[in-house]
């Protein structure tokens, strides 16, 4: 089962995809997590300690030089594009229990240029992990499937996107939408989160009808309480855990 | 004057953005607003019309063409860094009062490679904007400084980083101090937004205590309703207006 979690920034995403993760793991799943959003911090969210310490991928610069041949920063220029990435998941991840998580990291783009040897690298690992693996996978992205091309799109089960009662995440929504068509990914739900009444669900259910709803998760200051005092929101006591964990009984894995 | 507003997705830094235009506005200033966050909708939160309808400069193929000589999308090769940008604020901005919004868009970075001739140009016209205009500028940007760069930081009059009770908001707060100070940015403030309580402010003056506070906003339900409707900030009867309106005072408009 390979689900990718994309949305908004904002909406919840990190912390659905922490719940949902935290959930298969404590069912006996043996779960690989990708942290694909630079602005997010989905190790912290799943309670994994230090989580501040990993060091994402893309600023690993050795690594990408030995992989690609190129170096980071480098424009132009010819460098592997296939480079070898099976062995980084159990090389490079972190562990709590039975989940495995590797943090990507984000390719700067301020005013260094053009980077490729890091999406190069990015990319063949991504595709690896969704293609080639056999654990449950769990991928957090950013506001977009910006990892996932034509190739890897089949083998995704599903792609959650998380919204929040407001239009922009409504938008977002249907840009991500737009993008997995073009790539041949169909399989998407969508998630509404920060639920403070039956009103906001009309309205979501209203702008969304092309989408499969998964369900709803009520607001909770409980989880923002999590969040200020750096507690995963497994580990506290909020209406959000049973209703993730009646989303995964829909999403029926074997 | 010159500002530049950025922070975390979906703490409300698009809200401020437009709160703030529009009082100057009020005021009888000039305003030229620039929406640099591909995924905000700085024209809708100000309430121009059809919003929805306003065409990117990046989505534009033929000006880039024609400004850059390269077609988008192109990697390599080679296209003018320093194309004539400085008609296109009147050109290409929509109107409303005495605002003149300019949409950016955003670079695709997906599965389409380094492009190159639209951040040309982008950086090209945030640089006139910053070191020529003498209007009052107002710029909402990614969780990030991307379009601005050495050149510009000595004119950016306040780089003011919109926060809200949470960790990764505050992680995105350091991560944009640190971007900024690289380029010699120094005038940065904070203003906090969905204030809850006390106990939110003190968390966010704890962890932000190297930061200047502008001030904060209360957590406002009116403010989700009018994003509902489709309805600007400023257009309706929220406590954000006065708090937004004194921060003003403290930013000493000339």
């Amino acid at each position: 089962m390979k689900l990718a979690v994309s949305g908004k920034g904002g909406v919840g995403k990190t912390t659905f995809a922490a719940l949902l993760i935290r959930t298969l793991n404590d069912r006996g799943k043996h779960v690989l997590a990708i942290d694909a959003d630079p602005d997010a911090n989905l190790a912290a969210a799943l309670g994994i300690p230090n989580a501040d310490k990993i060091t994402p991928i893309a600023e690993m610069k050795d690594l990408i030089f030995e992989r690609t041949e190129a170096r980071p920063g480098s424009i132009g220029g010819f460098f592997k594009l296939n480079p070898r990435v099976d062995d980084l998941p159990e090389a490079l991840s972190a562990k709590l229990d039975n989940i495995k998580l590797m943090r990507l990291g984000g390719v700067q783009k301020g005013g260094s240029g053009c980077i490729c040897p890091e999406s190069t690298l990015l990319r063949a690992l991504v595709t690896h992990i969704v293609l080639a693996r056999d654990e449950v996978v769990v991928m957090d992205m950013e506001a977009g499937i910006e990892h996932l091309g034509r190739a890897t799109a089949s083998a995704v089960d599903k792609l959650i996107v998380v919204v929040e009662p407001g239009r922009r995440s409504i938008d977002t929504a249907e840009h991500i939408h737009k993008l997995a068509s073009e790539i041949g990914l169909k399989t998407i739900a969508v998630v509404g989160n920060k639920i403070r009444s039956k009103k906001d669900e009309e309205f979501l259910k209203k702008h969304l009808n092309d989408f499969e709803f998964l369900g709803f998760i009520p607001y909770d200051d409980a989880l923002i309480e999590a969040d200020l005092d750096g507690v995963s929101p497994f580990d506290i006591d909020s209406a959000a855990k049973t209703y993730v964990s009646e989303m995964i009984s829909i999403l029926n894995f074997s």
